[in-house]
Protein backbone atom coordinates (compact mmCIF):
# COMPACT_ATOMS: atom_id res chain seq x y z
CA UNK A 1 0.00 0.00 0.00
CA UNK A 2 1.60 3.16 -0.80
CA UNK A 3 0.18 5.94 1.83
CA UNK A 4 0.48 9.83 1.15
CA UNK A 5 0.33 11.15 4.43
CA UNK A 6 -0.59 14.59 5.14
CA UNK A 7 1.93 15.79 8.24
CA UNK A 8 -0.69 19.23 8.35
CA UNK A 9 1.53 22.88 9.22
CA UNK A 10 3.41 23.62 12.72
CA UNK A 11 5.66 20.91 13.62
CA UNK A 12 5.91 17.06 14.24
CA UNK A 13 2.91 16.63 16.63
CA UNK A 14 0.05 18.10 13.47
CA UNK A 15 0.66 14.76 11.80
CA UNK A 16 -2.66 12.54 12.71
CA UNK A 17 -2.94 9.40 14.80
CA UNK A 18 -3.74 7.25 11.84
CA UNK A 19 -1.05 8.92 9.78
CA UNK A 20 1.66 8.14 12.37
CA UNK A 21 0.25 4.93 12.55
CA UNK A 22 0.76 4.31 8.69
CA UNK A 23 4.35 6.02 8.82
CA UNK A 24 4.91 3.31 12.22
CA UNK A 25 3.51 0.47 9.69
CA UNK A 26 5.61 1.74 6.62
CA UNK A 27 8.81 -0.73 5.45
CA UNK A 28 10.18 3.13 3.59
CA UNK A 29 8.95 6.52 4.68
CA UNK A 30 9.60 9.08 1.93
CA UNK A 31 9.50 13.18 3.27
CA UNK A 32 8.34 15.18 -0.18
CA UNK A 33 10.40 18.35 0.54
CA UNK A 34 10.01 20.96 -2.08
CA UNK A 35 6.57 22.03 -2.02
CA UNK A 36 6.62 23.39 1.54
CA UNK A 37 8.36 22.82 5.02
CA UNK A 38 7.60 22.83 8.53
CA UNK A 39 9.34 24.91 11.06
CA UNK A 40 11.02 21.58 12.45
CA UNK A 41 13.14 19.85 10.39
CA UNK A 42 13.81 16.10 8.94
CA UNK A 43 15.56 15.61 12.61
CA UNK A 44 12.64 16.52 14.56
CA UNK A 45 10.13 14.46 12.48
CA UNK A 46 12.14 11.69 12.65
CA UNK A 47 12.55 11.04 16.37
CA UNK A 48 9.01 11.65 16.71
CA UNK A 49 7.97 9.28 14.04
CA UNK A 50 10.64 6.77 15.63
CA UNK A 51 11.45 6.46 11.46
CA UNK A 52 14.20 7.66 9.53
CA UNK A 53 13.15 9.89 6.30
CA UNK A 54 13.84 9.74 3.32
CA UNK A 55 14.10 13.34 1.52
CA UNK A 56 12.40 13.48 -1.31
CA UNK A 57 13.36 16.28 -3.54
CA UNK A 58 11.72 17.60 -7.44
CA UNK A 59 13.92 14.65 -9.21
CA UNK A 60 13.29 12.05 -6.90
CA UNK A 61 9.42 12.20 -7.44
CA UNK A 62 9.21 13.68 -10.66
CA UNK A 63 12.18 11.45 -12.23
CA UNK A 64 12.11 8.40 -10.26
CA UNK A 65 8.94 8.07 -8.59
CA UNK A 66 9.38 4.37 -9.25
CA UNK A 67 11.88 3.70 -6.65
CA UNK A 68 9.15 5.37 -4.48
CA UNK A 69 6.69 3.03 -5.48
CA UNK A 70 9.19 -0.27 -5.55
CA UNK A 71 7.19 -3.45 -3.94
CA UNK A 72 4.33 -1.08 -2.52
CA UNK A 73 2.52 -3.64 -3.68
CA UNK A 74 4.00 -6.19 -1.27
CA UNK A 75 5.01 -3.81 1.36
CA UNK A 76 3.74 -0.51 2.81
CA UNK A 77 5.65 3.16 1.74
CA UNK A 78 4.64 6.47 3.04
CA UNK A 79 5.30 9.62 1.55
CA UNK A 80 4.81 12.18 3.70
CA UNK A 81 3.60 16.10 2.50
CA UNK A 82 3.06 18.92 4.82
CA UNK A 83 -0.06 20.17 4.43
CA UNK A 84 -2.17 17.47 2.46
CA UNK A 85 -1.05 15.20 -0.30
CA UNK A 86 -3.72 16.86 -2.24
CA UNK A 87 -3.48 20.34 -1.03
CA UNK A 88 -1.93 23.30 -2.79
CA UNK A 89 -0.05 21.12 -4.50
CA UNK A 90 -1.07 17.80 -5.58
CA UNK A 91 0.72 14.76 -5.87
CA UNK A 92 -2.09 13.38 -8.77
CA UNK A 93 1.08 12.14 -10.91
CA UNK A 94 2.60 9.67 -8.34
CA UNK A 95 -1.30 8.46 -7.73
CA UNK A 96 -1.34 7.88 -11.42
CA UNK A 97 1.81 6.04 -11.64
CA UNK A 98 1.30 3.97 -8.39
CA UNK A 99 -2.58 3.03 -10.18
CA UNK A 100 -1.02 1.75 -13.41
CA UNK A 101 1.33 -0.36 -11.55
CA UNK A 102 -1.36 -1.83 -9.74
CA UNK A 103 -0.43 -0.51 -6.48
CA UNK A 104 -3.29 0.27 -3.96
CA UNK A 105 -3.06 3.38 -2.26
CA UNK A 106 -4.67 5.51 0.53
CA UNK A 107 -4.85 9.18 1.73
CA UNK A 108 -4.75 10.43 4.63
CA UNK A 109 -5.66 13.89 4.92
CA UNK A 110 -4.50 16.92 7.02
CA UNK A 111 -4.68 20.75 7.25
CA UNK A 112 -2.84 22.78 4.58
CA UNK A 113 -2.62 26.23 4.09
CA UNK A 114 -5.78 26.38 1.95
CA UNK A 115 -8.80 25.67 4.77
CA UNK A 116 -6.22 26.25 8.02
CA UNK A 117 -6.42 29.96 6.44
CA UNK A 118 -9.26 30.05 7.64
CA UNK A 119 -8.62 31.00 11.49
CA UNK A 120 -7.61 34.63 9.77
CA UNK A 121 -11.55 35.12 10.56
CA UNK A 122 -12.07 35.28 6.72
CA UNK A 123 -15.00 32.57 5.26
CA UNK A 124 -13.54 30.31 3.53
CA UNK A 125 -16.97 30.16 1.42
CA UNK A 126 -15.79 33.45 0.18
CA UNK A 127 -12.36 32.52 -1.26
CA UNK A 128 -11.92 32.81 -4.96
CA UNK A 129 -9.17 31.30 -7.44
CA UNK A 130 -6.23 30.69 -5.84
CA UNK A 131 -3.02 32.79 -7.11
CA UNK A 132 1.10 32.01 -6.66
CA UNK A 133 3.34 34.98 -6.51
CA UNK A 134 6.49 34.48 -7.53
CA UNK A 135 9.73 35.82 -6.96
CA UNK A 136 10.04 38.72 -9.83
CA UNK A 137 13.83 39.08 -11.37
CA UNK A 138 15.54 41.92 -13.40
CA UNK A 139 14.03 40.47 -16.53
CA UNK A 140 10.63 38.54 -15.62
CA UNK A 141 8.14 40.45 -13.60
CA UNK A 142 4.96 38.43 -14.31
CA UNK A 143 1.25 40.25 -13.37
CA UNK A 144 -0.91 37.24 -13.90
CA UNK A 145 -1.40 37.11 -10.11
CA UNK A 146 -2.67 41.03 -10.23
CA UNK A 147 -5.60 39.85 -12.74
CA UNK A 148 -6.94 37.00 -10.65
CA UNK A 149 -7.09 38.96 -7.78
CA UNK A 150 -8.86 41.65 -9.13
CA UNK A 151 -11.45 39.28 -10.61
CA UNK A 152 -11.78 37.94 -7.69
CA UNK A 153 -12.29 41.23 -5.89
CA UNK A 154 -14.76 42.25 -8.82
CA UNK A 155 -17.26 39.36 -7.77
CA UNK A 156 -16.61 39.82 -4.00
CA UNK A 157 -14.25 37.08 -3.35
CA UNK A 158 -11.36 36.75 -1.14
CA UNK A 159 -7.99 35.74 -2.74
CA UNK A 160 -5.71 33.54 -1.03
CA UNK A 161 -1.71 34.20 -2.56
CA UNK A 162 0.39 31.43 -2.20
CA UNK A 163 4.13 32.80 -1.84
CA UNK A 164 7.29 31.25 -4.11
CA UNK A 165 9.68 28.91 -2.62
CA UNK A 166 12.99 28.10 -4.45
CA UNK A 167 13.85 24.84 -2.57
CA UNK A 168 17.16 23.77 -4.47
CA UNK A 169 17.91 26.99 -7.18
CA UNK A 170 21.07 26.36 -9.34
CA UNK A 171 22.65 29.80 -9.79
CA UNK A 172 22.89 30.18 -13.67
CA UNK A 173 26.82 29.60 -13.55
CA UNK A 174 26.50 26.73 -12.04
CA UNK A 175 23.65 25.49 -14.03
CA UNK A 176 25.91 26.66 -17.13
CA UNK A 177 28.87 24.26 -15.92
CA UNK A 178 26.39 21.86 -15.17
CA UNK A 179 27.46 22.12 -11.75
CA UNK A 180 24.68 20.32 -9.02
CA UNK A 181 25.32 23.09 -6.26
CA UNK A 182 22.39 24.87 -4.81
CA UNK A 183 21.79 28.33 -3.55
CA UNK A 184 20.19 28.47 0.03
CA UNK A 185 16.21 28.07 0.34
CA UNK A 186 14.77 31.14 0.03
CA UNK A 187 10.99 32.17 0.46
CA UNK A 188 8.73 34.97 -0.38
CA UNK A 189 8.13 37.06 2.27
CA UNK A 190 4.49 38.80 2.99
CA UNK A 191 6.40 42.01 3.11
CA UNK A 192 7.99 41.20 -0.36
CA UNK A 193 4.63 40.08 -2.03
CA UNK A 194 3.16 43.11 -0.99
CA UNK A 195 5.49 45.74 -2.73
CA UNK A 196 5.21 43.61 -5.92
CA UNK A 197 1.91 43.91 -5.45
CA UNK A 198 2.39 48.00 -4.77
CA UNK A 199 4.19 48.54 -7.98
CA UNK A 200 1.51 46.42 -10.16
CA UNK A 201 -0.96 48.90 -8.81
CA UNK A 202 0.98 51.97 -9.55
CA UNK A 203 1.89 50.73 -12.81
CA UNK A 204 -1.64 49.95 -14.14
CA UNK A 205 -2.87 53.31 -12.75
CA UNK A 206 -0.36 55.11 -14.63
CA UNK A 207 -2.09 53.32 -17.81
CA UNK A 208 -4.84 54.47 -16.28
CA UNK A 209 -6.72 51.45 -15.98
CA UNK A 210 -9.18 51.32 -13.12
CA UNK A 211 -7.33 50.07 -10.23
CA UNK A 212 -9.20 46.92 -8.93
CA UNK A 213 -7.06 47.48 -5.50
CA UNK A 214 -5.51 50.36 -4.05
CA UNK A 215 -2.67 51.04 -1.32
CA UNK A 216 -6.01 51.07 1.36
CA UNK A 217 -6.78 47.86 0.34
CA UNK A 218 -7.25 45.47 3.71
CA UNK A 219 -4.90 41.95 3.47
CA UNK A 220 -3.80 39.97 5.79
CA UNK A 221 -0.47 38.84 5.98
CA UNK A 222 0.10 35.06 8.07
CA UNK A 223 3.27 33.77 9.29
CA UNK A 224 3.89 30.24 10.21
CA UNK A 225 0.22 29.37 10.25
CA UNK A 226 -0.02 26.31 13.00
CA UNK A 227 3.21 26.76 14.46
CA UNK A 228 3.52 27.84 17.96
CA UNK A 229 4.98 31.14 16.65
CA UNK A 230 2.12 31.89 13.87
CA UNK A 231 1.82 35.42 13.22
CA UNK A 232 -1.41 36.90 11.54
CA UNK A 233 -1.42 40.45 10.49
CA UNK A 234 -4.53 42.59 9.14
CA UNK A 235 -3.01 45.41 7.39
CA UNK A 236 -3.48 47.69 4.54
CA UNK A 237 -1.71 46.73 1.69
CA UNK A 238 0.61 49.51 2.55
CA UNK A 239 1.19 49.05 5.62
CA UNK A 240 2.02 45.00 4.88
CA UNK A 241 4.67 45.90 2.81
CA UNK A 242 6.67 47.46 5.59
CA UNK A 243 6.10 44.36 8.17
CA UNK A 244 8.30 41.90 8.78
CA UNK A 245 6.59 38.82 9.77
CA UNK A 246 10.09 36.71 10.74
CA UNK A 247 10.65 33.68 9.57
CA UNK A 248 8.78 31.25 6.70
CA UNK A 249 6.73 29.79 5.29
CA UNK A 250 4.35 33.46 4.55
CA UNK A 251 0.89 33.74 2.70
CA UNK A 252 -0.91 36.57 2.10
CA UNK A 253 -4.68 37.27 1.46
CA UNK A 254 -5.55 39.92 -0.28
CA UNK A 255 -9.70 40.48 1.20
CA UNK A 256 -12.90 40.66 -1.07
CA UNK A 257 -16.31 42.12 0.26
CA UNK A 258 -16.05 41.63 4.22
CA UNK A 259 -19.17 40.33 6.71
CA UNK A 260 -18.84 42.32 10.11
CA UNK A 261 -18.25 38.59 11.35
CA UNK A 262 -15.35 38.82 9.29
CA UNK A 263 -14.38 42.24 9.97
CA UNK A 264 -14.83 42.13 13.63
CA UNK A 265 -12.56 38.96 13.76
CA UNK A 266 -9.98 40.59 11.76
CA UNK A 267 -9.92 43.43 14.34
CA UNK A 268 -8.04 40.59 16.74
CA UNK A 269 -5.07 40.84 14.24
CA UNK A 270 -5.67 44.42 13.10
CA UNK A 271 -2.40 47.23 12.59
CA UNK A 272 -4.09 50.89 13.58
CA UNK A 273 -5.80 52.16 11.28
CA UNK A 274 -5.96 49.41 8.68
CA UNK A 275 -9.39 48.73 8.73
CA UNK A 276 -10.16 52.84 8.74
CA UNK A 277 -10.86 53.02 4.86
CA UNK A 278 -13.57 50.48 4.50
CA UNK A 279 -16.57 51.64 3.26
CA UNK A 280 -19.92 49.75 3.14
CA UNK A 281 -21.10 48.21 -0.10
CA UNK A 282 -24.60 47.49 0.94
CA UNK A 283 -26.27 46.89 4.18
CA UNK A 284 -24.43 43.75 5.34
CA UNK A 285 -21.13 44.15 3.31
CA UNK A 286 -17.67 46.20 3.39
CA UNK A 287 -15.13 46.46 1.41
CA UNK A 288 -11.90 48.83 0.91
CA UNK B 1 -6.73 28.00 27.62
CA UNK B 2 -9.78 27.32 25.41
CA UNK B 3 -8.58 24.94 22.38
CA UNK B 4 -10.54 24.56 19.75
CA UNK B 5 -9.97 21.20 18.00
CA UNK B 6 -10.28 19.69 14.20
CA UNK B 7 -11.22 16.06 14.24
CA UNK B 8 -10.67 15.53 10.51
CA UNK B 9 -12.92 13.49 8.67
CA UNK B 10 -13.59 9.77 8.90
CA UNK B 11 -13.15 8.44 12.38
CA UNK B 12 -11.51 8.90 15.59
CA UNK B 13 -8.16 8.17 14.96
CA UNK B 14 -8.41 11.10 12.22
CA UNK B 15 -7.45 13.73 14.99
CA UNK B 16 -3.91 15.28 15.18
CA UNK B 17 -1.22 14.17 18.05
CA UNK B 18 -1.35 17.71 18.81
CA UNK B 19 -4.98 17.49 18.98
CA UNK B 20 -5.11 14.34 21.48
CA UNK B 21 -2.77 15.48 23.45
CA UNK B 22 -5.06 18.81 24.50
CA UNK B 23 -7.86 16.71 24.86
CA UNK B 24 -6.61 14.91 27.02
CA UNK B 25 -5.09 17.48 28.62
CA UNK B 26 -8.93 19.25 29.14
CA UNK B 27 -10.78 19.73 32.14
CA UNK B 28 -14.17 19.72 30.43
CA UNK B 29 -14.27 18.08 26.71
CA UNK B 30 -17.02 19.53 24.05
CA UNK B 31 -18.53 17.78 20.98
CA UNK B 32 -19.65 20.08 18.54
CA UNK B 33 -22.42 18.16 17.33
CA UNK B 34 -24.92 20.15 14.76
CA UNK B 35 -22.63 20.99 11.29
CA UNK B 36 -21.25 17.88 10.86
CA UNK B 37 -20.85 14.29 11.77
CA UNK B 38 -18.22 11.61 11.80
CA UNK B 39 -19.10 8.23 10.46
CA UNK B 40 -18.63 6.91 13.88
CA UNK B 41 -20.53 8.12 17.01
CA UNK B 42 -19.89 9.98 20.56
CA UNK B 43 -19.19 7.01 22.43
CA UNK B 44 -16.29 4.97 19.89
CA UNK B 45 -14.53 9.27 20.62
CA UNK B 46 -14.97 8.89 23.99
CA UNK B 47 -13.16 5.33 24.34
CA UNK B 48 -10.44 6.33 21.98
CA UNK B 49 -9.72 9.95 23.29
CA UNK B 50 -10.00 8.45 27.15
CA UNK B 51 -12.86 11.58 28.02
CA UNK B 52 -16.07 11.80 28.12
CA UNK B 53 -17.57 14.23 26.24
CA UNK B 54 -20.32 16.77 26.98
CA UNK B 55 -22.41 17.24 23.16
CA UNK B 56 -22.78 20.43 22.27
CA UNK B 57 -25.91 21.20 19.91
CA UNK B 58 -26.51 24.75 18.37
CA UNK B 59 -28.87 26.24 20.91
CA UNK B 60 -25.54 25.36 24.04
CA UNK B 61 -23.12 27.26 21.27
CA UNK B 62 -25.16 29.69 20.02
CA UNK B 63 -26.86 31.03 23.39
CA UNK B 64 -24.66 29.15 26.53
CA UNK B 65 -21.21 30.09 25.02
CA UNK B 66 -20.86 30.87 29.00
CA UNK B 67 -21.05 27.76 29.82
CA UNK B 68 -18.62 26.57 27.82
CA UNK B 69 -15.87 29.12 28.84
CA UNK B 70 -16.79 29.13 31.90
CA UNK B 71 -13.25 29.05 33.70
CA UNK B 72 -11.16 28.57 30.85
CA UNK B 73 -9.10 31.36 31.75
CA UNK B 74 -7.43 29.08 34.20
CA UNK B 75 -8.12 25.39 33.14
CA UNK B 76 -8.23 23.85 30.02
CA UNK B 77 -11.25 23.11 27.39
CA UNK B 78 -11.68 21.91 24.77
CA UNK B 79 -14.36 22.43 21.95
CA UNK B 80 -14.08 19.64 19.31
CA UNK B 81 -15.28 20.33 15.51
CA UNK B 82 -15.80 17.55 12.55
CA UNK B 83 -13.22 18.49 10.10
CA UNK B 84 -11.44 22.23 10.81
CA UNK B 85 -12.31 24.75 13.33
CA UNK B 86 -12.78 27.26 10.45
CA UNK B 87 -13.50 25.28 8.08
CA UNK B 88 -17.02 24.85 6.56
CA UNK B 89 -18.44 26.19 9.29
CA UNK B 90 -16.45 28.85 11.41
CA UNK B 91 -16.60 29.56 15.01
CA UNK B 92 -15.45 32.84 14.98
CA UNK B 93 -18.58 33.80 17.35
CA UNK B 94 -16.82 31.52 20.11
CA UNK B 95 -13.45 32.90 19.28
CA UNK B 96 -14.69 36.63 20.04
CA UNK B 97 -16.38 35.51 23.20
CA UNK B 98 -13.41 34.49 24.34
CA UNK B 99 -11.30 37.25 23.80
CA UNK B 100 -14.18 39.33 24.78
CA UNK B 101 -13.74 37.16 28.11
CA UNK B 102 -9.99 37.49 28.65
CA UNK B 103 -9.58 33.85 27.61
CA UNK B 104 -6.87 33.07 25.52
CA UNK B 105 -7.40 30.48 22.70
CA UNK B 106 -5.36 28.09 20.52
CA UNK B 107 -6.34 26.35 17.20
CA UNK B 108 -5.36 22.99 16.25
CA UNK B 109 -6.35 22.40 12.85
CA UNK B 110 -7.16 19.47 10.81
CA UNK B 111 -8.22 18.59 7.12
CA UNK B 112 -11.99 19.91 5.88
CA UNK B 113 -14.16 18.63 3.20
CA UNK B 114 -13.24 22.41 1.83
CA UNK B 115 -9.04 21.03 1.40
CA UNK B 116 -9.33 16.83 1.44
CA UNK B 117 -12.07 17.04 -1.80
CA UNK B 118 -8.61 17.92 -3.60
CA UNK B 119 -8.41 14.18 -3.27
CA UNK B 120 -11.03 13.35 -6.14
CA UNK B 121 -8.62 14.84 -8.56
CA UNK B 122 -9.62 17.95 -9.04
CA UNK B 123 -7.21 21.15 -8.47
CA UNK B 124 -7.97 23.08 -5.11
CA UNK B 125 -6.64 25.94 -6.92
CA UNK B 126 -9.42 25.66 -9.16
CA UNK B 127 -12.17 26.26 -7.41
CA UNK B 128 -14.56 28.96 -6.65
CA UNK B 129 -17.32 29.99 -4.19
CA UNK B 130 -18.29 27.63 -2.39
CA UNK B 131 -22.07 27.07 -2.01
CA UNK B 132 -24.62 25.17 -0.17
CA UNK B 133 -27.80 23.12 -1.28
CA UNK B 134 -30.48 23.12 0.76
CA UNK B 135 -33.87 20.57 1.23
CA UNK B 136 -36.33 21.71 -1.11
CA UNK B 137 -39.71 21.91 0.63
CA UNK B 138 -43.02 21.73 -1.12
CA UNK B 139 -42.94 25.43 -0.99
CA UNK B 140 -39.56 26.55 -0.69
CA UNK B 141 -37.09 25.87 -3.73
CA UNK B 142 -34.30 28.54 -3.20
CA UNK B 143 -31.79 28.19 -6.52
CA UNK B 144 -29.24 31.20 -5.63
CA UNK B 145 -26.94 28.15 -5.59
CA UNK B 146 -27.24 27.41 -9.11
CA UNK B 147 -26.26 31.17 -9.85
CA UNK B 148 -23.21 30.95 -8.29
CA UNK B 149 -22.35 27.74 -9.97
CA UNK B 150 -23.03 29.32 -12.99
CA UNK B 151 -21.05 31.83 -12.43
CA UNK B 152 -18.34 30.21 -10.63
CA UNK B 153 -18.37 27.68 -14.69
CA UNK B 154 -18.22 30.51 -16.49
CA UNK B 155 -14.93 31.61 -15.12
CA UNK B 156 -13.78 28.31 -15.63
CA UNK B 157 -13.70 27.20 -11.73
CA UNK B 158 -15.12 24.47 -10.14
CA UNK B 159 -17.72 24.56 -7.43
CA UNK B 160 -17.95 22.32 -4.04
CA UNK B 161 -21.38 22.25 -3.20
CA UNK B 162 -22.06 20.89 0.38
CA UNK B 163 -25.19 19.70 0.91
CA UNK B 164 -27.95 20.06 3.65
CA UNK B 165 -27.48 18.39 7.06
CA UNK B 166 -31.13 18.70 9.67
CA UNK B 167 -29.74 17.59 13.39
CA UNK B 168 -32.44 18.75 15.20
CA UNK B 169 -35.32 19.45 13.09
CA UNK B 170 -38.65 20.28 14.76
CA UNK B 171 -42.07 19.22 13.03
CA UNK B 172 -44.32 22.40 12.76
CA UNK B 173 -46.67 20.57 14.77
CA UNK B 174 -44.14 20.01 17.58
CA UNK B 175 -43.08 23.31 17.35
CA UNK B 176 -46.52 25.18 17.56
CA UNK B 177 -46.95 23.43 20.65
CA UNK B 178 -43.60 23.92 22.16
CA UNK B 179 -42.81 20.47 22.32
CA UNK B 180 -39.00 20.11 22.34
CA UNK B 181 -39.17 16.24 20.52
CA UNK B 182 -36.67 16.15 17.44
CA UNK B 183 -37.15 14.58 14.37
CA UNK B 184 -34.50 12.19 13.12
CA UNK B 185 -31.75 13.45 11.57
CA UNK B 186 -31.63 14.29 7.74
CA UNK B 187 -28.91 14.75 5.45
CA UNK B 188 -29.16 15.73 1.43
CA UNK B 189 -27.81 13.38 -0.88
CA UNK B 190 -25.37 13.51 -4.27
CA UNK B 191 -28.83 11.92 -5.85
CA UNK B 192 -31.09 14.39 -3.99
CA UNK B 193 -28.88 17.71 -4.82
CA UNK B 194 -27.86 16.60 -8.54
CA UNK B 195 -32.00 16.00 -8.93
CA UNK B 196 -32.71 19.61 -7.85
CA UNK B 197 -29.95 20.67 -9.87
CA UNK B 198 -32.15 19.22 -13.21
CA UNK B 199 -35.25 20.60 -11.83
CA UNK B 200 -33.19 24.07 -11.92
CA UNK B 201 -31.36 23.12 -15.48
CA UNK B 202 -34.79 22.44 -16.80
CA UNK B 203 -36.72 25.34 -15.93
CA UNK B 204 -34.08 27.76 -16.84
CA UNK B 205 -34.58 26.13 -20.07
CA UNK B 206 -38.18 26.33 -20.38
CA UNK B 207 -37.40 29.94 -19.54
CA UNK B 208 -35.30 30.69 -22.50
CA UNK B 209 -32.32 30.86 -20.57
CA UNK B 210 -28.58 30.07 -21.57
CA UNK B 211 -27.72 27.18 -19.81
CA UNK B 212 -24.95 27.01 -17.25
CA UNK B 213 -24.88 23.64 -17.17
CA UNK B 214 -26.87 20.62 -19.05
CA UNK B 215 -27.76 17.32 -17.98
CA UNK B 216 -24.07 16.21 -19.15
CA UNK B 217 -22.02 18.33 -17.25
CA UNK B 218 -19.19 16.30 -15.21
CA UNK B 219 -19.90 16.48 -11.74
CA UNK B 220 -18.17 14.35 -8.74
CA UNK B 221 -19.93 12.54 -5.68
CA UNK B 222 -18.29 12.27 -2.63
CA UNK B 223 -19.48 10.39 -0.05
CA UNK B 224 -18.21 9.98 3.56
CA UNK B 225 -14.44 11.64 2.39
CA UNK B 226 -12.05 9.85 4.93
CA UNK B 227 -13.46 7.37 5.89
CA UNK B 228 -12.31 3.63 5.17
CA UNK B 229 -15.35 3.57 3.10
CA UNK B 230 -15.17 6.57 1.29
CA UNK B 231 -17.00 6.68 -2.38
CA UNK B 232 -15.80 9.10 -5.09
CA UNK B 233 -17.91 8.40 -8.11
CA UNK B 234 -17.46 10.75 -11.08
CA UNK B 235 -20.55 10.79 -13.67
CA UNK B 236 -22.46 13.36 -15.34
CA UNK B 237 -25.26 15.22 -13.91
CA UNK B 238 -27.80 13.18 -15.09
CA UNK B 239 -25.96 9.69 -14.25
CA UNK B 240 -25.69 11.35 -9.99
CA UNK B 241 -29.26 11.97 -10.20
CA UNK B 242 -29.62 8.10 -10.12
CA UNK B 243 -26.83 7.09 -7.98
CA UNK B 244 -26.75 5.50 -4.32
CA UNK B 245 -24.00 6.68 -2.59
CA UNK B 246 -24.81 4.80 0.46
CA UNK B 247 -24.34 6.76 4.43
CA UNK B 248 -23.77 10.58 4.81
CA UNK B 249 -21.87 12.85 4.56
CA UNK B 250 -22.20 13.49 0.68
CA UNK B 251 -20.92 16.29 -0.98
CA UNK B 252 -21.37 17.55 -4.55
CA UNK B 253 -18.54 18.96 -7.01
CA UNK B 254 -19.73 20.98 -10.28
CA UNK B 255 -16.44 20.85 -12.17
CA UNK B 256 -15.49 24.12 -14.59
CA UNK B 257 -12.83 23.91 -17.27
CA UNK B 258 -10.32 20.70 -16.75
CA UNK B 259 -6.87 20.24 -17.28
CA UNK B 260 -5.26 16.98 -18.58
CA UNK B 261 -4.16 16.20 -15.85
CA UNK B 262 -8.10 16.47 -13.80
CA UNK B 263 -9.30 14.56 -16.49
CA UNK B 264 -6.60 11.78 -15.94
CA UNK B 265 -7.55 11.79 -12.07
CA UNK B 266 -11.51 11.67 -12.64
CA UNK B 267 -11.25 8.45 -15.19
CA UNK B 268 -10.21 6.65 -11.70
CA UNK B 269 -13.53 7.11 -10.50
CA UNK B 270 -15.72 7.62 -13.97
CA UNK B 271 -18.87 6.05 -14.26
CA UNK B 272 -19.01 4.25 -17.96
CA UNK B 273 -20.00 7.09 -20.91
CA UNK B 274 -19.24 9.87 -18.11
CA UNK B 275 -16.52 11.52 -19.31
CA UNK B 276 -17.51 11.13 -23.31
CA UNK B 277 -19.11 14.49 -24.01
CA UNK B 278 -16.06 17.12 -22.58
CA UNK B 279 -14.45 19.29 -25.20
CA UNK B 280 -11.70 21.47 -25.78
CA UNK B 281 -11.65 24.87 -24.79
CA UNK B 282 -8.35 25.20 -25.96
CA UNK B 283 -5.51 23.45 -26.62
CA UNK B 284 -5.45 22.98 -23.23
CA UNK B 285 -8.38 22.01 -21.02
CA UNK B 286 -11.60 20.63 -21.54
CA UNK B 287 -15.23 21.60 -20.30
CA UNK B 288 -18.67 19.80 -20.80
Amino acid sequence: MLYLVGLGLGDAADITVKGLEAVRRSSRVYLEAYTSVLTVGKEALEEFYGRELVLADRDLVEQEADEILKDADVTDVAFLVVGDPFGATTHSDLVLRAVNAGIPYRVIHNASIMNAVGCCGLQLYNFGETVSIVFWTETWRPESFYDKIRKNRAAGMHTLCLLDIKMKEQSIENMMRGKKIYEPPRFLTVSQAADQLLQVVQRRREEGEEPGLTEDTVCVGVARLGADDQLIRTATLRQLASCDLGAPLHSLIVTGQLHPLEVDMLRLTAEPNALDHLHMTDSSTYTS
